[in-house]
């Protein structure tokens, strides 16, 4: 089979608004290869990601990702293999390649399911999909109330652990936010697992993030994720050894390349690598980090915040290692993220995610969702339109 | 004074070739605020950057760069720093944001320095702008003969150091390359430095590189370039130990922050790190990694490969550093590349390369450059056109 078609759709709300919810759009991606359709998403601007693809050349080392991926031979995951070493050469200058990437890359995963009938996770040498216990991801409250009252939700729905993020926290004082924290604790119970992310919000400022510790240990919160930004590995290293392992620490979301995470699980001290397979590279570079934080003695745990498609995406890598168990799951998804597919992938009563036995990613993008959030663009230069939103 | 207006200029030649010279396209900054105008740079594909500056909101943390910047005051360098945390928070999962954000730094600093009449090294805290040595920079000839034919020209023309990079190099066997780097040393004389890149080519195969050691050894070469990808640390390591230091170790270009810089430095043993101001965040990373280089006992060199202005702009943050002597000089730049200022900026009758002693960067673009190679493009979405190209 070849890469005939390519296709991106961008899909929006109404109304972005200005919040940590990375669901209000989608950039879902359609690969087509001989009988056989897959679909994959970027977590990433959707404009900036769809000119990664269509730009014109800037040299031979600033290639649009179209490039690499059009016309080549896709019968098995050799070939994935090869058009991910083209992109790494031919795009290297390339930004937002990796984003861009991500997202063909998973389409080309699910297409390959389907065409060989059976699980991405098959094909990536797992037997069977473990269950993963799901924590229920949301935003912090306004005020502690607020975050009291989505904690007891959660908790009255059977979930066995949860993440806050984001909002206020880390943006006032570490009193305002130790009362957030004991709100969401409390909200939960004592036996549920409780996560918090600080969305990056000390950049690399050690000691701001350290005046936390405190009470997340008080708490028994099991990580603070994203205290610093992906890249400050000292900063994270500093606050590791200041937690005295009471806390773990967890990053990573926001690395676009294997080996970025790789150096963050060998310098940054994590106990936990958090992986987007719709920024790093897709489920090819997800997979690679899955096996390096197996031999680093780090846990591997997906990090999604949108659709159906993107949490089984997010799972693949990992879906057969049974000591990685968690999984996030959003729950606070826009409409557009939730109607994305046909079919659901949520929880079970015990609060648990298994992946779907079915070919490839298990799901399809449902036609009516796509038509109703799909965002017209057109991007034209020298005269030559580039992109225009195609055909559903 | 407030940023009223910031635009952006895509220059290309009429046909890009699939070669591994960067000056075939320029992506031109200007930014307006009070009276004055700052002109600057981005070292990335000028599309995929215009859409990062104009891009929809996707949330709170993936805004387009331009909602950290329109309307800012700007009336010293704290205003420039503090767009740069405003860019990081808010383009925080926008990966192209590095870029555009780089060129959109450079013209800042020239328009600080044209507000305060002084050049942008001074702004910076250095005294005097100390003269480089340039180094010609480029490409491998197909063959060594033809690699010959550029070295002697080069030597007659006066450089005292000299790189040749890309091409076929690493892509035949090692005995090709040596025959490639003897030929490079040969046409140079005994006396000229000698630096050799390999763009990449091994990614992180440490073997391969390895194989190339003796010749470049043989043939006095200062450094080897590159070897591997920005992210492969630990093969850098590896290869770096294997050299035995007669050889040393540079790499950088691809660095999109100054922590990754950083990072890179502290773990992957390089001799020289390389920062490219249009692509690491502009003059304010570039400084940052400059102090860290010093504080690190790393030698620091500019990347550039394109324009005057460029190179003006790759020099500031380490103008002062008398120790960090050598930099890169492109010397086959395209005529779009060499005559998009009014006046030149290239190596006195020495091979030295003394900044301008004139406020900002003291180069100002050719209007008549500009026209001649200005591209037309247009990005609409929803209806909306959020860019078209600017009149000059």
């Amino acid at each position: 089979m070849k890469i005939e078609a390519v296709d991106f759709f961008y899909l929006s709300v109404p109304e972005v608004r200005c919040v940590g919810d990375g669901s209000q759009d989608v950039l879902l991606v359609r690969v087509c290869a001989g009988d056989h359709v897959g679909w994959g998403e970027c977590e990433a601007s959707p404009l900036v990601s769809i000119a990664a693809w269509n730009c014109p050349m800037s040299h031979s080392a600033c290639q649009p990702v179209r490039a690499s991926v059009l016309g080549q031979s896709l019968n098995d995951v050799a070939d994935i293999e090869r058009i991910h070493l083209e992109v790494r050469e031919r795009s290297l200058d390339l930004l937002q390649a990796d984003h861009t990437l991500s997202g063909v890359d998973i389409a080309m995963w699910d297409l390959l399911g389907k065409r060989h009938e059976t699980p991405v996770y098959r094909l990536l040498g797992y037997e069977r999909a473990a269950a993963k216990t799901a924590y229920a991801s949301a935003l912090f409250g306004d005020a502690p109330e607020a975050t009291y009252d989505k904690a007891r939700g959660m908790r009255s729905e059977g979930y066995r652990a949860a993440k806050f993020g984001w909002g206020p926290y880390g943006r006032g004082s570490a009193e305002a936010d130790a009362e957030q924290v004991r709100a969401a604790r409390e909200g939960l119970g004592a036996e549920a697992d409780l996560l918090i992310d600080a969305g990056t919000v000390w950049q690399s400022d050690v000691e701001s993030a350290a005046k936390r510790l405190a009470a997340l240990e008080e708490c028994r919160v099991r990580w603070l994720e994203e205290p610093f930004v992906s890249q400050a590995f000292e900063a994270y290293r500093a606050l590791a050894s200041r937690g005295g392992r009471a806390v773990a620490l967890a990053g990573g979301e926001g690395c676009h390349q294997a080996l970025q995470a790789e150096n963050m699980m060998r310098h940054a001290d994590l106990g936990y690598i958090q992986i987007d397979t719709g920024r790093i590279g897709g489920i090819t570079a997800a997979k690679r980090v899955a096996d390096a934080a197996v031999a680093n003695g780090t846990t591997f745990v997906n990090h999604t915040f949108t659709t159906p498609l993107a949490l089984s995406a997010s799972i693949q890598p990992y879906a057969g290692l049974e000591e990685h168990e968690l999984c996030e799951y959003p729950v606070e998804a826009s409409d557009l993220a939730r109607s994305l597919t046909t079919e659901p992938l949520g929880p079970d009563s015990e609060g648990r995610v298994v992946l779907p036995d079915r070919p490839g990613l298990g799901l399809r993008p449902c036609e009516e969702t796509l038509r109703r959030y799909l965002v017209e663009a057109e991007i034209t230069v020298g005269g030559e339109v580039l992109y225009r939103t195609p055909e559903i």
